[in-house]
């Protein structure tokens, strides 16, 4: 982190949340045309013109950055960093556990309202990346068993997640709307394990 | 059915369309009101100020109607009749087996904009209608075991199929977007079916 602006600008400078803004619209263009992996902070920074250094302060790291920038009012390592310390063996509980009380807290709800408004049209580019890049890359590597298979077994647990959220957040469906988190996450747990580290049937 | 605006007005009668249109707008008004269950196709014609005959001419059966009202552009029957046929311990593969080649069809295309629209949205109303009432009956009744559980099951099953549709025609997943329906489907079949016949744990 700096203090950059602060020594620049003292006070909190006005126009500040323009800048702020301003890095999170060539953020979302940047990410959305050239996936997360092939954007650097440097692109958003010179992009929107301002200092790198900036954009770290503003929204800490890439990955901060880009949840930021589709919504995410948390940084994902809440999750990701539990998942990495978590045996392969037990992600299919641990996951939804982690997921579900976060998706009923109020934070969920600007979730919601942006997975709605991605669902609804709006460009799913940068949700697509973020399951592409982010996700199969931290826990499809550690299921690539055979191997080429981990992106698509981290998909299947990505449809079953996001049917959950539809059923239980967007359509509401009862009793599946009112089960307590535990209650899902123990019911999906052992299906997404399968995914996981299951057998599956050869894929075509 | 009847012959019942022929013969009242010989040849297609001008302000049919408009006719069909009215009656699909109260159709929509009411299912989404007062449900499935609760709406008869004559109080539709009423509301519509046509005769119930006509609205069977029409649009055939309540389902049938229901389907047109939620631009679903098949007979629900194409798939509840199989699946009525079919023994409980093989829905789990299927269901998902007539489902996916429909929704990878030019048919399925509507229904995923319908969807797209809903989820974005739109009143959620009749799709959870639809779900709760008639598809739980259809398949919730067999599984209801133990007792009271039918409902949840399939709202489980619907989680993981609405979760397919988001991740395969949505999101458009790689590789998951280009697997085959019958991948799909065999990958998902065990998943579905212990929803529907497996130990669950006890929910609350």
């Amino acid at each position: 982190m700096t203090d950059h602006t602060e020594r620049k600008r003292p006070g909190r400078p006005p126009g500040a949340s323009d800048t702020r803004e301003r890095i999170l619209e060539h953020a979302r263009e940047l990410f959305s045309r050239n996936g997360f992996d092939k954007t650097s902070i440097r692109s958003i920074a010179t992009a929107a013109g301002v200092d790198g250094a900036l954009v770290h302060h503003y929204y800490g790291t890439k990955q901060q950055l880009f949840a930021a920038a589709i919504h995410i009012p948390i940084d994902p390592m809440q999750v990701i960093g539990p998942l990495r310390e978590t045996p392969v063996d037990e992600i299919g509980l641990v996951l939804p556990t982690l997921l579900l009380p976060l998706w009923d807290s109020e934070i969920g709800k600007g979730f919601i309202a942006t997975l709605r408004s991605l669902l609804g049209g709006a460009d799913v580019s940068l949700v697509r990346s973020f399951l592409q890049e982010v996700i199969t890359v931290e826990i499809g590597s550690r299921v690539d068993d055979p191997p080429g298979s981990g992106a698509v077994r981290v998909q299947f647990v990505a449809s079953q997640l996001v049917g959950v959220v539809v059923a239980r957040y967007i359509l509401e469906l009862e009793p599946f709307a009112s089960l307590s988190p535990e209650s899902i996450a123990k019911t999906i747990a052992p299906n997404l394990q399968r995914y996981l580290t299951g057998e599956l049937p050869s894929l075509s």
